[in-house]
């Protein structure tokens, strides 16, 4: 099965997305469909190997910004790269999407091209998150502000076979996220998720806390997307911000502390390839009819040749085929108006 | 005004509550009353410098645990160290409470014992948050689970009255923690309340993301206590385990490298310092009719004294009087149904 890729998307496209998706071909033996200028794409050739055995390139002449509003692209971005590209899985051209451009618009041609899995009420972005330990995935972390209890438990469940599929992860443990440990901790909604998720025959740990999901005790975090984004770009700035400032004090301090500094530059630069999201192949949006691959907006190639590996295992591992029996056998819960 | 202090309250409890309240009586002329088991505070009284100028005991035989629900306290532990404290309080014998114990139960104590200012529907926890600029102050820090847009307005003008009387900021920027910057993004809770911020008189920046709460950009940051509580605690967990993971990375490396971790030790005290809630003098309960300061369950005497000074600077600059009459001025929004 072929996969789209949206050459247009993101703050370096079109020329990381085409080397990453080179990358793929050849590496992976991924088939890809490159969608966007092939007057850009042709500037590429020499540069970057095209063209290539697996790669195929399909003309779009409109792209969509990072500010255009989801409404807005649907209405007058209908002959984007990301447009053409959702109708190629939509047809059937294609197993699935990637792209590294506007979030929201993404999902949003996704859901109009080729919709949510019968039985799930709201598609969750599952995201990779670094801890002590490795990763864990969080889902929801973004595509919904809000959620019922419901959306929560399936939430779950895609997240769990998701991992248990794609990474291999035996007995994934699921935790809620929540302000504090007790099942009657947080609001009406996360107590009624409490319920369905204790009784739902996933590995359960219960609720845990921000500060504990980075100590990896939870393999996959279940939230709304509104906490989900807070968290997800919080650790983004905290990171951030630790370094700027641990690099002004090392400025203000003596030459001893200065040469320590260089001395421990490679400890760094592991903690930053360890923390650097482009090792994790992006986020994917489950619940769908086929699997969709959200990137982080600055990815380079190898944040691409990532998120097509994880396109191409949710394929092969038939993510969406699973969850579409999942959601099949009704799992509790999901027939009550919760 | 005196300040009365829960003895008992705290992993460290009684030792390092009186050993910050006598620093505080000494260095900033408090006048304390420390509440608690007249046995063990007796037993610290030649490492401690008891009695000292300023500092009297109160006694009580009880105290309320770390795992007490509010609830039970309330109605079990009328003899605490805590329900005594707040009790001076409301008769007048003390201005101030200052307590490490549970937080939760602090709060219902000092509901319980002295109420909510008129006008104000919930009292909301400011929490300092260091930033690369300094540091912020976050409200509501966890005292409400879910806000109206009501609330948040009027955590918006005691956050920043707070700062403006307590630490002497100019023209605090006001900013509502969002998924994104622009008005119409959020849950329509947020997006009444960045309606009602941005007509309120406040210097009002508009919306923020988690991302940029570090960077600085505002000095009050406004959020319902849910998502407070999420970021707060991440933050926490995220320091640790970013540090644990350069420990890691550290002990994996070559001798250069730790040679270099070496040196660089006294940035990293530095730093840590600068992350340190003990600085910060922990969190003021804002909008009861007395202040009450809620310290990290783990404070030692530094932090303690801190707390004492906040809430000293509290009474001085009567900053629940100001609150009581801005209340009185009915700011806009307060009025409406929100």
């Amino acid at each position: 099965m072929k996969i789209a890729v949206d050459a247009m998307g993101g703050d370096w496209a079109p020329r990381e997305i085409v080397k990453g998706a080179v990358q793929a071909a050849a590496t992976l033996g991924a088939r890809i469909i490159l969608v966007g200028n092939p007057d850009q794409i042709a500037a590429l050739e020499t540069e970057v190997g095209l063209p290539a055995p697996g790669v195929e390139v399909i003309p779009a002449w409109q792209q969509v910004e990072m500010s255009d509003k989801p409404v807005y692209a649907l209405r007058h971005k209908k002959e984007s790269s990301l447009a053409v590209a959702a109708a190629l899985v939509r047809n059937g051209d294609a197993g699935a999407l990637v792209s590294a451009g506007n979030t929201g618009a993404t999902m949003a041609f996704s859901l109009r091209n080729f919709g949510r899995l019968p039985g799930v009420d709201r598609p969750g972005i599952a995201i990779p998150m670094p801890t002590t330990r490795g990763y864990c995935m969080f889902i929801d972390g973004g595509a919904n502000l809000e959620a019922k209890p419901r959306y929560l438990l399936q939430f779950a469940h895609m997240g769990s076979l998701y991992v248990q599929s794609v990474l291999g992860w035996k007995h994934p443990k699921v935790a809620l996220l929540n302000v504090g440990s007790e099942p009657e901790k947080g609001t009406a909604v996360l107590q009624d998720a409490y319920k369905l998720l204790n009784a739902s025959g996933l590995n359960f740990i219960g609720n845990i806390e921000s500060r504990d999901i980075l100590s990896g005790v939870a393999d996959v975090v279940v939230t709304d997307g509104f906490s989900g984004n807070l968290i997800l770009k919080f650790a983004e700035g905290l990171a951030t911000a630790l370094l700027d400032m641990l690099k002004t004090e090392i400025k203000q301090s003596g030459l001893g502390v200065q040469l320590g500094a260089y001395l421990t530059r490679p400890a760094f630069q592991n903690l930053k390839k360890r923390m650097n999201y482009e090792e994790y192949g992006g986020a994917l949006l489950l619940g769908l009819n086929h699997p969709t691959v959200i990137c982080h907006g600055s990815s380079r190639a190898r944040a691409i040749f990532n998120a097509i590996r994880v396109a191409q295992e949710s394929l092969s591992q038939d993510v969406t085929g699973k969850i579409a029996d999942l959601m099949r056998e009704e799992p509790e819960g999901s027939r009550e108006n919760k």
